[in-house]
């Protein structure tokens, strides 16, 4: 590559995060930084595109090198609009993120931060949604910076496979020093008990989704796992959701037509 | 199983679309139906959660023998809602749509018809999304019914494999009759040229998500190679992401730490 990489950032907990922040002083290093954000919290939004609102966007004043934009949409309505609209070429990197919390394990589904990355692997970009396993605005990213810069420098100089982003979670700092980076693949688990339910001023229900994590999938070479023991975890994700072993089964149930 | 099936169906067209009107006259036919639903539009909200929102859930006068509830949210909300908050039980299969247009191919990942039979798999329960490859609301489902009714009859007597949902799409109704049903694999495409960008009374710019379909995938074992020639797409969708092929390429890179 002659020219300095292009990387394209965003996130889903919106422009002003901490998070992403961090993310962007990192990337100053690497590359000519676009910033194309969501202006307010897009979290739980998933792979959400906007089919029913027309989309605003806006340049915000930045404090850096990076150019930066403000988006009325979803992290992966972000991509689309930076990819066919602000950016001045195709990006060569996405990075998406840090997520103020985890998107390990059944959470990449419901991940705006992982929707964005997901978007850049239709778009052939290779990409990347980092996490970090605390909520908190006030988390401190630091520990993680080395790793997220070796994983980015890997990125940039192999690529990735065609139809795959890379999911990344950082465990809570008060794990660190971390032990290293782990490969792995996501584990699955599901939420459970998940509303509170309450009654109104004026006597009607109403329902915050909440819940608990459960996990399912107790091996060793999973997210979770990885995370658990210190380690900062690394899953490819497909954009194929084809569930490949069971074609065979499938193609074993009785689809002709009962009159 | 001795008593009837509790079936579950919900949509993203919202409560009153033709689709999910004709979805709901079908299952009457195999079990105690309960519509959990959104109460307006939530096309493209993949599978989208509402955490910053609460969700109020209203039940609905219902002309059939099914009880109708309607929802504020998405309608992976939906499910979640109905499994943990709404019905008498644990439903024994959850059906999602007919939705209007296709979510073949990667239209799966924006689908929030797929978004709420994703979250049946993650909830262990057997799950099917339906959509008809035609916008309309005008559209004649008609030409499908059988076909639905055998897929959901085959998925009452055989279950589903673990983490696994049907996404099943039905050609236009011009195609009709159709030729039957044939599993298949989800096609890899991608959405192109994908805003008309415009400029309000005011001056000021606004873009509308708009765009082609681009169909990479040129095989003959695909949903999009299978509507073309008339036939009933049925693609098992997985909730595991882990692009598990990729995973030896990336425990080749070099994760070390550069000091």
């Amino acid at each position: 590559m002659t020219e300095k990489p292009l990387i394209l950032i965003t996130n889903d907990d919106s422009i002003v995060a901490p998070g992403i922040r961090f993310l962007i002083e990192i990337a100053n290093e690497f590359g000519e930084v676009w910033v194309v954000a969501p202006d307010g919290p897009q979290s739980g939004k998933g792979h959400a595109i906007s089919l029913d609102v027309s989309l605003r966007c806006s340049e915000v004043h930045s404090e850096g090198p990076q150019n930066e934009f403000k988006v009325t949409g979803t992290p992966a309505d972000c991509v689309k609009l930076a990819v066919n609209k602000i950016l001045p070429r195709r990006p060569d990197l996405i990075l998406s993120g840090i997520n103020h919390g985890s998107n390990a394990s059944v959470n990449v589904i419901y991940s705006g931060t992982m929707g964005a990355a997901v978007e850049g692997a239709l778009e052939r970009i290779p990409a990347i949604g980092f996490s970090l396993c605390e909520f908190s605005w006030e988390a401190s990213f630091e520990a993680g910076r080395q790793h997220i810069r070796t994983i980015i420098q890997q990125v940039i100089l192999r690529g990735m496979p065609q139809g795959v982003c890379l999911n990344v979670n950082v465990p809570e700092a008060a794990k660190a020093p971390y032990r290293g980076i782990r490969v792995c693949r996501m584990a699955i688990g599901n939420w459970v008990e998940e509303f509170d339910a309450r009654i109104d001023p004026f006597g009607r229900p109403y329902y915050w989704l909440t819940g608990k994590f459960e996990n399912y999938d107790h091996s060793d070479d999973t997210d979770i796992a990885a995370l658990d023991q210190g380690y900062i975890s690394v899953v490819p994700i497909t954009v194929d959701l084809t569930a490949h072993r069971a074609l065979a089964t499938l193609n074993q149930w009785d689809f002709e037509e009962k009159k």
